[in-house]
């Protein structure tokens, strides 16, 4: 049986969103639509030079455009749950850049909605979706009991040079709801919960900076552990610095070691004896080597759950508990947004 | 101007003591006066296998011998106040495997003592006198500012293998004050401390077992993270899983990568630009390629302090504020042994 493909609208023009439609034509069922920008030049650029002939530059006459299946949103966080929440009621299907929303209590609304309109929501956590962590998953129980994992993504941003000057940029604003943890940092607390699932309880120290003067803190980098019934999870996260160490599983039986945790490239289990073992999983068909590349992956899932042949719960439950640990931790570092206020 | 050498008995016939004294011969200023076992026999063949004529199986003798300056004490944990305090009390210096004491408070009196006898009391952490820390704490500035530091020591221990089997074994004995923090544990929260000096807050995880049966929890690793004022320490130790990652300092400007942090065989740092430097240092003697070959560093410091030619208060202050944070670890991490009462 074939279906007539999913047209996929994007709101955000930032580099992310050229990631995905690259990866696009590696995707079954689904083609571009056209882009959303608030200035009509750069939708109608944009949308060209990515191959489609529609633009918006209104999100009203997106929502209400019968050409548009779902959209694909990537703009800051702080719109994530308001552009969603539109789109849903109008009947769209959204793949939302993570984080999903700012909040736990935004995504349950969110989730809630999507579920009352019958369409689809998915957070855009790549790794969720690479057949990697299937592989890392079931090969778990070789490790033995496991004691112990460390997940971290750190790498200097760019524009971290703009915070040292005393410039504020967008990915370093408290009224945007970004900084390291609603950047980076989502990456291992998802992929702990991906592995995991919900830890009992948690603790987290935070590096901050005041980027107003007038007590706007936001987080460079954090670290954080897990308590789980029989193990501990770490947590380490930065935009400020430089981590150059792959994420580590020990267990009793041997210690697991992921490299590039966000898209792996390797994964190899040591052995107490010292023997090696390499891991291997299906492959993207995209050929570019750029580490997100498994963006397929993530694109292709969303367009089986909108075909309804695939059920987005169990990706749902992950989003759902990485937002709670991420309000938690914000809690307990201290990092407040203004827009936590709002719901 | 030549001394006579430093005549240095030990209490303990365990590897540690092997290991101390195949660092001896590269040590100016010390010769190897005899053992100290409980058993006579055992404490006769020691000493002689060791090369020295005397031994003792009683510590009031050792104590009141006069040919004795010094005494190296690495018996199990819990005999360490006790035992040091017996030899500070008799003139003698006191070189004291780690940790120095159980806690805190027995560490400040044995300090007090030993200062009111003017003879020197020493901690045996052998990675504070390797001079491989004063390069990496000379190279620090180079990092830039610094946000994060992961210090790990994490090895498999085979006597773990009886506790999986429900049979109980000193190292994992809370009556003997052991476990993972007191054993391994006790090397990264040295080093970040020498390097960091006293953090402002720390939480902290333990995976632990019930080796008794009567709820005597003794901690088979842990994690914990430290809290200075624009940094965050991290600290892992495991004696049931093997840790494979280097220790890592990242700044930024660059990242430190410390491989084997208790005597470290390679310290490089990554610059942003992907530029990398290798930190080099003094190297021991001792042409053994065993990892505690640093041991000389740590003897030959004792040596010259005993010889009133090197000032220990540096040293002291790292074994005081590392021996607060494992207390304060172990309230975090619910770890409590029988003895902790007892002062």
């Amino acid at each position: 049986m074939s279906m007539a493909p999913l047209r996929l609208a994007t709101i955000g023009t930032s580099m992310i969103t050229d990631q995905l439609l690259k990866a696009l034509p590696y995707v079954e069922g689904v083609t571009f639509a056209g882009a959303y920008s608030r200035s009509s030049q750069k939708a109608k650029d944009y949308s060209r030079s990515h191959g489609a002939s529609a633009w918006w530059d209104s999100l009203d006459e997106l929502a209400q455009d019968p050409q548009v299946d779902a959209v694909y949103i990537a703009s800051p966080n702080i719109c994530h749950f308001e552009q969603a929440m539109q789109m849903v009621e109008a009947g769209k299907h959204v793949l939302v850049e993570k984080p999903l929303c700012s909040t736990l209590v935004e995504a349950e609304k969110l989730f809630a909605a999507a579920k009352a309109k019958g369409v689809c929501c998915m957070e855009a956590m790549r790794l969720a979706h690479d057949p990697a962590y299937e592989a890392i998953y079931q090969a778990l129980p070789k490790l033995g009991t496991i004691r112990r994992a460390r997940f971290a993504y750190g790498k200097y941003s760019s524009r971290y040079d703009l915070v040292l000057e005393g410039t504020q940029t967008n990915i370093f604003d408290p009224a945007l709801a970004t900084g390291a943890l609603m950047d980076l940092g989502v990456y291992p607390i998802n992929a702990l919960v991906l592995l995991f699932g919900e830890p009992d309880d948690l603790m987290a120290f935070a590096d901050t900076v005041d980027v107003t003067g007038n007590d706007d803190l936001i987080d460079i980098c954090g670290s954080a552990i897990f308590d789980y019934p029989s193990m501990i999870g770490e947590v380490s996260y930065s935009k400020a610095t430089d981590d150059l160490l792959p994420t580590q599983i020990e267990g009793e039986k041997g210690t697991m070691l992921i490299h590039e945790m966000s898209s792996p490239s390797k994964v190899e289990i040591v052995y107490r004896d010292g023997a090696k073992e390499e891991l291997s999983w299906r492959q993207r068909k995209n050929p570019t080597t750029h580490e997100v590349s498994n963006l397929e992956f993530e694109l292709q899932d969303f367009v089986n759950a909108a075909a309804g042949e695939l059920d987005l719960a169990r990706f749902t439950g992950n989003t759902l508990v990485s937002l709670g640990i991420m309000d938690t931790i914000r809690l307990r570092e201290g990092i407040v947004f203004p827009h936590d206020g709002e719901e």
